[in-house]
């Protein structure tokens, strides 16, 4: 079983009734409710208002991939609650980080890039895969038609990704890397652009196969402390 | 001094008027015309037409960079130039493709892919910079309009490059990787989409700059023989 | 099931005593009772001397992930069977090469440089894993001791890796990528250093617990003919 | 001209004597000296003794390539100073960072991983280039030999390189990712692992081209503010 716990800050759905509409669950409600169909998925949600923000060391020891899911109280999240989640990527915990938490503190530290971008609201996508012997790419079309999703454009401020899976082209004029690998220490990480609180771009058939994919494949192969200090060799 | 070789199978601009039309002085011509302008690069031209096809040894041992355009004629090519040319690439000759020489059997033997690609005649490229501290996009606008162009589309059949440092958004609905670095052996190698023979796309002053870049920085640090056999260590 | 091909130009083993008492059955004998032992892996052999040279179309055709070794034949190996290894390689099927066989014709057509080395003969190895949360060194030893191995050095002639899982240190003197991926149309390739005749380096449990994994990974998430030409967009 | 910071901690040779006697100017001394015979390029030294540790905004915005020495006082350098530091990198000064600067709190931050490694005191080292086309390994011996050295060893926990240039091999057993090249904003980064303050290392020829070729390599092309907040395109 691979364990799995969706973080969502989960405020846009709580304080705007078009979102709510759209989300009455929440975006981790959502997330849950397509991963919890896999029988090799054990899967819970935690948010930004729960206890120690969903971040605890209890749920991150428990916690094989974590899926991540932000936008507008990235700079609510404490520092010590950043940091713990990135010494378990370090030691081995996949990350997956959604749509706007490309901006989240703890992608950001994990690249070392200012991870900027260009947006615009309302636009029609189409999701190119260009590695398609990626397993997370396994049995999904070569493209993928998002009649609505926002507009995100380059240049996208990361570090060369380890692989670049997914190009999005945008009807307005923009291309974006839209899913993109790295390596930070142990942990595997997965961004993945598609995913604006107002369409629920995630019930989309190839979208939900590519999570349920990247979940697999950022799952550890090993989880061992990443040594924090260098290592004297007698 | 850098000794650019413009090498072009010459075939449109001779047997279609529409074309001649276009590049009266062959898409060489045009492309002499452009880099003949820097004072650091010394320019000839080459054609199929041209004896052992514009591709001798002598021409070959005297070339740092050869640029490439070849599309009707590319199985024209016999396999011992094909070979020659690779040789010189292995000992560290710059190779710029342009345009359909993603198809030539040059580029093809260097990739060891099909380098397959989708396309569709007339449309308009939006060029995106993804690397702007790469040297091949020194003082190049981050974003290159060009009306006319061909659509290329992904899946482009190659492997991975060094460096993506030009993504193409095409507005009848595709994205390309139009601006690629590989190396092979000592040599470095650009593949640079733009180029389709019907408009003058040279001409624009960012894809002229692009292409100076590019002449100067696959000129080689080193020309040596590569090793054609293993080698003992004694 | 994963299908194996275990391809060996079996001649060494066949015609130098000594080396056939190293490996009565083959290297292929050797590498198949390895991986027979595996439930999900169902394995066979093929060598120089079978018809079609072991690589028919029918084979190919059965075969999900095909290994090979091959040394001191590589030169025999007729040009219309390794295009039909290629291409089986495009379309999807794995392909691992062991040791001498960086040197094969199909692995350097795949690559498209010399693949040229240093090499000299009895020296000590230890192996140092450098992506420990790669599937293909999931349960291995971040230092494999291997007291008996050819040293083969640095320069190694190849394109830039898609990944460097090992580096190989020799006791004479050398650095080496021991272990490298890339990706070739939808193929998945492994190169892998260790395997000198003389030595029964893969009775290592860490040597046999990488290549069990690199069989799985190389397995092909798709099995499509790869476009062996451009296709026009509607 | 290409305007030259080495910025050194300044710590071991004000405060062992057998390292004064090593490096009487200090380890900047040393690399002022190498640097600033060469014509173009325009060099200062600053240390942590200096107001504002060295590393006020008016030196950084009066440096094109920020060189690096750090080794027993890396957190004594203040938060404030290193976030200065990365935001000029990321708006394209280049960074090289020499031994054990792999561990300050800049490179920490720019890779975003731990950044540990094995280490040993007194060892032979080999460097082998594995990249010898790269402008960095331009004119450079392709083994060079470095008598006394520090063992730096593998796993080296770094987001994977743009490029390895450089593999070190150590006598007493192990290898190394010695010198690598990142990108981070506009930024370029060069790691070089040789430099441990007991041996004039820096007096060997192929190092002092090494270092001379990677200020010229990593001088940006363009010098721009890095975008800090995501910008809406209109």
């Amino acid at each position: 079983m691979i364990r799995v716990t969706v973080w969502n800050e989960y405020e846009h759905e709580r304080t705007i009734p078009a979102i709510r509409e759209v989300y009455p669950e929440g975006i981790h409600g959502a997330l849950k409710n397509i991963l919890s169909a896999e029988e090799d998925l054990c899967v819970r949600c935690a948010t930004l208002q729960d206890a120690e923000q969903g971040l605890s060391e209890e749920i991150l020891q428990d916690t094989d991939v974590l899926i991540w899911w932000s936008h507008a109280k990235q700079d609510d999240i404490l520092a010590k609650n950043v940091d713990r989640v990135i010494k378990h990527i370090h030691s081995g915990m996949g990350f997956i980080a959604l749509h706007s938490a490309h901006y989240s503190p703890v992608f950001r530290k994990l690249m070392g890039t200012p991870c900027t971008l260009g947006w615009k609201h309302g636009d029609h996508e189409k999701l190119f895969c260009i590695a398609p012997s990626h397993p997370i790419a396994a049995g999904v079309s070569h493209i993928i038609d998002l009649p609505e999703e926002e507009l995100y454009c380059e240049p996208f401020s990361i570090p060369k990704p380890d692989e670049v899976i997914f190009l999005g082209w945008f009807e307005g004029g923009a291309v974006f890397r839209s899913g993109c690998t790295f390596t930070r220490g142990y942990g595997k990480i997965f961004y993945f652009q598609p995913g604006h609180e107002e369409n629920r771009v995630y019930d989309d058939p190839d979208i939900r196969k590519i999570l349920i994919n990247a979940v697999r494949w950022a799952a550890p192969e090993i989880r061992l402390p990443k040594p924090e200090e260098n290592f004297e060799i007698k």
